[in-house]
């Protein structure tokens, strides 16, 4: 556990056990794919379902479908059915997925940093070769 | 974003957009449902492959190779082979993984408050049944 907890701090091994158990249990509701790419393309705002495909590339509808379902059991985002014509239906972040603050706060700027590493890697092989 | 990042803070749009870009490559990178377990499971100590694959709950031989691979080609493991009789091959964390650290402790802090809501609204159906 040494280099993920810093060397200094010492914690015990249940300690240990403990974080590792609760990175496992937000992996198996955020884990997969998808999940928290929905959870990013809502941020910017209530989408419906043909906007949410297509801002997530890659996602099919079955898939997006069984994702939205299962975001919604879990109490991250809410459905609202306008029943005009034609029926819109949107999806909304709901408060609880607020909570996932900072994990995508830590997501993100780890993701500019490595983005950085992978520039600098590469500028360094175009100078060498 | 508004939820996401605080309603006090306000943020450009083009912030905002940079935030979710950084956060879609990470995921680009981590995403999946294995990359993040395989890391977790080394924080532990170096393991071999069939220790890997033990302590990964469900992921089969030929997924967690590649797995490995691409994580080694990302920079976050290491890759020993012990040349004796038999020959042993261990897998180890690099520094770069360390990097990871805010990430993983994000994912833990959620992890355990996410379960904490799950038990409370157990107990809820519990006591109204």
């Amino acid at each position: 556990m040494g280099k993920l907890f810093g060397d200094k701090e010492k914690i015990s091994k249940t300690q240990c056990q403990s974080s590792l158990n609760s990175i496992a249990d937000a992996l198996f509701v955020l884990g997969g794919k998808w999940k928290l790419r929905i959870i990013v393309a809502l941020t910017e705002g209530n989408k419906r379902f043909n906007e949410l495909q297509r801002t997530i590339d890659g996602i099919s509808a079955k898939v997006l479908s069984t994702e939205l379902k299962d975001l919604e059991l879990n109490g991250f985002i809410k459905r609202h059915v306008f029943t005009g014509s034609p029926v819109v239906v949107e999806y909304e972040l709901t408060d609880y997925a607020g909570t996932l603050q900072n994990v995508l706060t830590s997501l993100s700027e780890w993701g500019a940093k490595h983005k950085e590493k992978i520039k600098k890697s590469i500028r360094m092989k175009e100078a060498m070769s």
